[in-house]
């Protein structure tokens, strides 16, 4: 069955936005959003791509723009003092996540982190949202390996970024490209 | 009176397709808009920014968005042979030409490169397309100096890309920002 993927980092801020309205994407299309946790940076590592914030003036712009795109969809939105971070605990813990209770989980770590100014590279914070048990998961050689797998095959599919949805052999980058993501997703729910 | 200030250089795709409703969007609101042809060569330079092509994935990407746009916007599209051109000689002849005639004919040299695959680099194409005289008034010192002017104060205004749009003291950025480019024109047109 088709299925519309979402491949997510939570040190993303236009992910985390993207992230607050998937689901009602996947409903309007009647397709099931598949919740794919990856490695932001070793996908940057992988295709040579850099955060657009490095060029000083894209940074400041993007303030402005994702201010824009909180006010327009109505999500809170603070960017956190702690920027960029580590993000590899806590994809590893989303990926030790059961598919079940993944999409809640990785809601409530981005809305910890850009609405609640919360340090996801923090154990100790991360421990308090996911619990001590999902942080022993994630550190295990196979939970590891899962979340490099995932990583590496949205690079071969040619992800650059977060995020990036997948609709058959459609991809898309970016929140802002959503509305294509749903005229794709209803296509393919129609075919 | 306030003014819908548009950034553009015509070796940019997604200029293209921004420039062939910026009008419209200019008209809804009930602001005009100003043509400010710069140097997107200049402005890299300055910011520090690249073309994101230059990361294989994103290029590959980008061909299909643009796709995508195109479709959407009923736009003819074919991508150039040559890619990226110089545009300088191209951005000086905009510089050149009397306000009345400036989108019209910046129009017309992104229809040729963007959509009939004509090289603006090639000074015989574009003397083909601008006229011999208007090839002549690019090239004097003032009106060199005319479009450094444009190019500097847009850096200095906070672009770092095109197209790049100015209501007020909002700045947008991108083909993909022109609902929010709307918005603030109908804000500045109704104060």
């Amino acid at each position: 069955m088709a299925a519309l993927e979402f491949y997510y980092d939570v040190v993303s801020p236009y992910t985390y936005l993207a992230a607050t309205r998937v689901e009602q994407i996947g409903a309007q299309a009647g397709l099931p959003v598949v919740w794919r946790p990856f490695l932001l940076g070793a996908v940057f590592k992988a295709t040579g791509n850099a955060p657009p914030a490095l060029v000083r003036a894209r940074g400041a712009y993007m303030l402005r723009d994702l201010g824009r795109w909180s006010a327009k969809m109505d999500e809170p939105f603070r960017f956190p003092s702690a920027f960029p971070i580590n993000s590899l605990l806590a994809q590893r813990c989303l990926t030790a996540t059961p598919d079940a209770e993944r999409p809640a989980l990785s809601l409530a770590l981005m809305r910890a982190y850009w609405a609640d100014n919360q340090d996801l590279s923090d154990v100790d914070v991360l421990a308090a949202l996911v619990g001590p048990d999902r942080i022993a998961a994630a550190q295990t050689p196979e939970n590891k390996a899962a979340l490099r797998l995932v990583t590496e095959e949205a690079v071969q599919r040619g992800a650059f970024g977060s995020p990036t949805f997948f609709v058959g052999g459609e991809m898309f980058f970016g929140n802002d490209r959503m509305d294509f993501v749903l005229d794709a997703a209803q296509r393919a729910a129609a075919t």
